[in-house]
Order: C-alpha cells, then sequence, then structure tokens
C-alpha cells in the first residue's frame, strides 16, 4: 500500500470540493454527475472514489466545511471588545456571501437537499445549532457588559438574528430586485433597534 | 358538449386541490403522482385531467390561491385605525401557518419546485411582490399618521419583513427545537423595536 501524505490528500480534497462546487452552482445537486465532478477536477472516477465514495459525501463535505469555517470565525472574535460591532460584522458578511450568486445557489441546494436527505439534514441542523449558540453567547456577554440592552433572553435573539440570516437566503432566491449589499443600512438600523433599543438612530 | 356549472366547477378544483395538498404534504411534490392524487380525491385520471393537466398545474393553482387569500386578508385591513397591530396581527398568523406542519413542509416544498421550475418561480416571485408592495403601503401610512417611527423607508422595512416571514419557515426546516408559536412575544419585541424605536419595551 502506497503511504498517503496527509497534506497532499487535504490538497486534494479541497480540490474536489472546489471542482464540485462549480458543477453544483452551474447545474445544481441532482443535475450534476459524479463524472462531471471528476472532469472539472481533472481526476478519473477511481481517484474521486479514492477521496470521497458518493456525490452524497461531497455534499456532506460541503457542509461540514462551511461548519468549520463558521466556528472558527466564532472562536476569533471571542475576546472582541466590541460584541455589538461584530453582530453587525458577522451580518455584513452574510450579506455578501448572499450576494455571491455562486454562494447562495449553493445554500438553497443544500437547504432543499435536507429536505430530502435525512443524513444532510442532521449535518444542517447541527451547523445551525452551533452558529445560534454562538450567537447567544455574544449576545449574553454583551448584555452583561451593557453593549446591548436588556430584554431579551440571548437564546431566543439567536433565534432571530438567524431567522434573518435564512430570510437574507429567501429573499435572493424570491426577489430578483432585492440587493444584499444594498441593505446594508437598513440591516443595521433593524438590528441596531433591536438589541440597542434608546440608541439614536 | 355538456355545460358546466360554474359553482359547481369551482367546488371540484378546490376538492382537488385539497387531496393535493394532502398528498404533497405526505410525500412531497415528487413522491406524489397524480394517481394518488386522484385516488385521495375519490376521481379518475380523466376527470383530474378536465380540470388540472398536470401535477404542474396544481402546483401554480396552490401558489394563485395562496396569492388570492393573501391579496384579500390585505384588503379587508386597508381601513384599520391600527395599522402597526396589523403588522403585528398578521406575523402572528405567519407563526401559526409556520406551527403547521402541513403548510410548512408545502411552503418548503413551494421553495424547493421555485429553484427547479422557472414557471412555478414566476408565480412566488409575483405573489412575494404583491405581499410585499402590500407591506410597504401599511408601512407608509402608519409613518404617516405616526403610529410607527420615522427614518425607516417603507419599501426597505417591507424588505425585512419580508426577510423575518422567509426566516420563521427557515428556522422551522432547519431547527427542530424551533415552536414558532413561543416565539410571539420575542417577534413582537423585535417589531416593536424596529418600527417604533423610543416605545417602552
Amino acid at each position: 500500500m502506497r503511504k498517503v501524505d496527509p497534506e497532499k490528500f487535504e490538497a486534494k480534497k479541497q480540490q474536489i470540493l472546489a471542482a464540485a462546487i462549480t458543477c453544483f452552482t452551474r447545474k445544481g445537486f441532482h443535475g450534476t454527475s459524479t463524472a462531471e465532478i471528476c472532469a472539472e477536477a481533472g481526476m478519473s472516477p477511481g481517484n474521486l472514489f479514492h477521496y470521497y465514495p458518493t456525490k452524497h459525501a461531497i455534499i456532506a463535505a460541503i457542509v461540514e466545511q462551511d461548519r468549520r469555517e463558521t466556528a472558527a470565525y466564532f472562536a476569533q472574535i471571542d475576546n472582541s471588545q466590541d460584541l455589538f460591532g461584530e453582530i453587525l460584522k458577522f451580518m455584513d458578511i452574510v450579506l455578501e456571501l448572499a450576494a455571491d450568486p455562486a454562494y447562495s445557489s449553493l445554500a438553497l441546494e443544500i437547504a432543499a437537499e435536507a429536505m430530502r436527505d435525512q443524513q444532510i439534514a442532521a449535518l444542517v441542523t447541527a451547523h445551525d445549532a452551533e452558529m445560534r449558540t454562538a450567537l447567544a453567547l455574544i449576545l449574553r456577554d454583551a448584555a452583561a457588559r451593557g453593549e446591548i440592552g436588556p430584554g431579551l433572553d440571548p437564546a431566543d435573539g439567536a433565534q432571530w438574528i438567524s431567522a434573518l440570516i435564512d430570510g437574507v437566503f429567501g429573499r435572493v432566491a424570491v426577489d430578483p430586485g432585492f440587493k444584499p449589499l444594498e441593505q446594508k443600512k437598513t440591516l443595521h438600523l433593524l438590528l441596531t433597534r433591536f438589541l440597542r433599543p434608546g440608541a439614536t438612530t
């Protein structure tokens, strides 16, 4: 058996995910064959199988990668001196991702797949729960420091910030006139009024 | 040719839609055959075809019915003396619909279908635009009467209320612990702070 270089193995996996995302964005999960992913990644089906046994495994890996990136993002803002500002910054990133047609169509594909596939649904739900927990901790700490106003349960606040995130992608899906980046000002107004009632807006 | 009684014709169509919704809720659009819809409605395929030539036409009719009901709802609150209260009431209905597993799974099926079918997407987009226009008019009138605070463009406000509506269904899809009816208080808090900044919350 050949020795596997872990770094090369990981790099190859990233290359496959990038190729798969390109294909999925173009034609959706169900419209994309593993053969097309192989062609895009420039590798043989046998070789692909070595890294991801099924298309399903590739989709799961995409969700897992998004989860890891979100977790890393929240980990690095843990010591921030301006937690309310961090929430605004995070939501700006959400608007930027939603404004990226590749990302937003992939997000919608994943949501649709979660309706059909219980394993993908479980991954999406776990990812979402992790994000909500991170948001709730930020809201709790921000309230303790007086950075945001009182009267809001952190878990409930995190639910509604998550609903706004879902909503941004919903708007992109349903309203061709919705331009996420042009909505930054109104989203900041909404979050400021919701989280810092009494602040001048 | 037999004469068609318009009332009977309409009643039959409603009966088919109800049967179709039962089937779609149970097994999704793609998992449901027209034969199953016929069985549920207690009619023959030839008879069904007389009312709806395809399953696609049934899905389109469901979206159209939802559009008509929403339009009728907004028409009847046009003369209300408490427009902010009407927004809260409308959002309570959204929470109730989201809490109904049949309605929320149907809403998600329609969203997924709109990704695959341009004609359904066009219907959903038109329905959504109509709802946003109605919401924007309410926000404009409410602001003119001083029922809600200044500083919010009515069209932008309507966008974000629509995002919250999408978000409620997003939460139901992704978080098994999200209980829409238990979130009424926090949603009212959010809407009050967003639309009536300065009001005591």
